[in-house]
């Protein structure tokens, strides 16, 4: 993409609406734009980002057998009288009526509605288990819409349920599940840590909200310090590894604020290793057993012709969110670093361009062509800007690889540098190279 | 997928509510669920075949320089008032207050918003032109929703909006868009007719709507059946070719009722060349000019100072709604033949699986391992129907390749059989070269 061409409408300054350093640059460097309050419009590099974080997000949902469907938005109300959870909803369920005057809302969340899905299609045990998410657009009218897109009313999320036989199948589900996060948060950089967590209106006694640290964040959180250090790459999907893996975050402590005791704390946690902090919720799971079965009437047929109602757990990821949460981590000193598996390109060509002469324009122009030939996704900087303003554009922009072509690029010495990172000179094909294996 | 772990829930018998085909074959074979009246969830087999359409959308969008944004379903009244079709445009548009009193609507569809997007980022007519697109759901309050998710309320369309200096650029951007359409049509193996049309509510006085020939269509088209015979391979994005395209088109007289006028046809084809028949509108693209530029005062600065309304077009692909024209163009006589760049997989293993004894299913299971490794997507009936219910179910479920593992597969040689042609028995390294080599 030639950056002449890329719809990127790039602001001179830092937007004064904005509070929080996401909203900010998702602002300033045009990835978003506010259509009215609390919903974005994303504009090509947000979007392109924001559909890279999505397909990890499936990608480690499919790893472990969950299959993908969509539900449409807008849902009707008769299924969430069914559920009793129509009324206590409250204000931030978006209610609409129809043509017909039919109740009908703007799905803040799908319990019911794959409740609903699954009990017309799975009739016996031996369907079990089925694991089941789509990604979809969610609406929730929030009285004060802020920080961009952290705390809007559309988002997307991705949300995936579990339907088993008894509460240990469950658990299973409940445990693929948490590791699946950990590996889709490891995939994007982010050090998520599952927090115990109250279920809240979801319902249910098990839950973890899977916290990344950061001063913006609204969740507050209490933690053993040393959970940050487990390693999870040892543990895989079987049902011993698992409840290992579960085991072992359960040794220390770490809760949100709603779960928070000051005297366990205390008790269970020695002095220095103690964290006090604030968090970004990224994602949050939940056990609640029959709450919704029962009430939906959706239960499966025994051996014994007897019928039970299945176990169901609910487990959300804030796909749009992820985008304003992973810029909180990243963006320090004026200076953002996307991880190379989200980046919106990988790898941006910046040349010197000086008037009447475009030696460097051609050069970069060739750099550009071979670079796409080896599938590298290339952003070519062909404005006629000055270098250093160029360079303060990229470090808001913040593909992680630059080839810079000024004064410390001569002849096939290109000066290619990691965002953040000494320059080095190497090659094409060496910059090729280290790109091409990053990708992998 | 082992088909006893896919979602997949088929019914025994065609549901009596669906009168189209399309309608009947995706309920039957659970790749939808009606959700409320007009609203439709996904299953997975549905779901997947409309990402591959989404898919291909997207890339011919891509390969002629539209670059993807996403603007949020629920919209503010205001933009549409600037507009001047709020009050306008009916009953079919979801209006919804929100918590605060404030008018806002499902988006029908969004040339305002694009529209709000492009003029408070593009101030120069340097910057031109510009062509953006989305892939988003809309919601239109159809007073009487049927034929599944041909005429539904919730639907997912791509649409693109062309921003252009004058009218002869203008066009170029039609042109382009044109051709971009025929590329995709033909990648879903569909014969896809552009007819001229009116353009309704959208405005302007260009128009054309890509039309496949279907029993069950709803639009009236008129036309010189020679028009079925235009080659387009030979056209590029060059203005003189997509000049050439476009005259060839319009040297046949091909029209929706709309624009029908019988003494033209009459007086234009021959006898012998006359199409009377009904047809699916599956895309349709509009120039209107500056309609709405000139409303929401989208205007560039030109070189001389002064300012001039940009120049627009709108680009819809009924993306949800091509799922069920590929059906009605493609199943018949009880078979469904998925094209092969839309399959929901590659290949279908069907073995004969006889009570106590599990030769066959071993086997399946080998030569499922073999395919899996090759990147050949695969679906392995492991279920123990008998051979003939099993080879009936996949006529409706439409995978275009079998292997069947019954009577005719010997040892090495297996009886492998593209849907509706004879069979032959072929090694499994034979049937992965075929496969590959339609993959590419």
């Amino acid at each position: 993409m030639y950056l002449s061409n890329y719809f990127l409408p790039i602001l001179k300054n830092n937007p004064s609406e904005a509070q929080i350093k996401s909203h900010q640059l998702m602002l300033r460097v045009g990835m978003i734009k506010q259509s009215s309050s609390g919903i974005y419009s994303w504009l090509p590099m947000g979007f392109k980002i924001m559909k890279k974080i999505e397909n990890i997000v499936r990608e480690e949902q499919n790893k472990i057998g969950a299959q993908e469907l969509l539900m449409p938005t807008i849902q009707s109300a008769e299924i969430w009288k069914e559920s009793g959870r129509y009324n206590d909803y409250g204000d931030e369920m978006l209610r609409i009526k129809d043509r017909q005057g039919r109740e009908m809302l703007y799905g803040p969340t799908n319990e019911e509605l794959i409740t609903e899905i699954f009990r017309s299609a799975i009739k016996s045990y031996k369907l079990l288990p089925q694991l089941l998410y789509h990604i979809q657009w969610k609406f929730r009218d929030e009285l004060r819409p802020r920080f961009g897109i952290m705390r809007c009313r559309e988002f997307l999320m991705k949300d995936a349920y579990s339907f088993d036989l008894n509460d240990d199948d469950a658990v299973l589900s409940y445990n693929k599940m948490f590791l699946a996060y950990l590996k889709t948060f490891q995939r994007l950089e982010l050090s998520a840590i599952p927090m115990a967590a109250d279920t809240g209106p979801i319902g249910g006694n098990l839950s973890h909200e899977f916290v990344i640290l950061a001063e913006s964040g609204e969740s507050k959180i209490f933690a053993d310090k040393r959970i940050f250090d487990i390693k999870t790459e040892k543990y895989s999907l079987t049902n011993v590894s698992l409840k290992n893996m579960r085991n072992e975050f359960e040794k220390y402590y770490a809760v949100t604020d709603d779960k928070f005791n000051n005297k366990d704390f205390e008790s269970k946690v020695l002095k220095n290793n103690r964290l006090i902090t604030k968090g970004i919720e990224v994602g949050h799971i939940f056990y609640f057993g029959d709450k919704y079965s029962k009430a939906l009437k959706a239960s499966v047929d025994l051996q014994d012709g007897k019928k039970t109602d299945v176990k169901m757990g609910s487990y959300g990821i804030g796909v749009s969110r992820l985008v304003g949460a992973i810029i909180e981590a990243k963006f320090n000193n004026n200076i953002m670093k996307w991880p190379y598996s989200i980046s919106p390109f990988d790898v941006a060509v910046i040349p010197m361009i000086n008037k009447n002469d475009d030696t460097n324009l051609i050069k970069a122009e060739n750099i550009y062509n071979k670079l796409k030939k080896n599938n590298i996704d290339v952003l070519l900087d062909d404005t006629d800007e000055n270098i250093s303003s160029k360079l303060k554009k990229f470090d808001l922009i913040g593909v992680p690889y630059q080839i810079i072509l000024g004064k410390n690029s001569e002849q096939d010495l290109l000066e290619f540098k990691e965002i953040d990172k000494e320059a080095k000179q190497l090659s094409i094909n060496e910059i090729i190279k280290i790109l091409t294996t990053k990708k992998k």
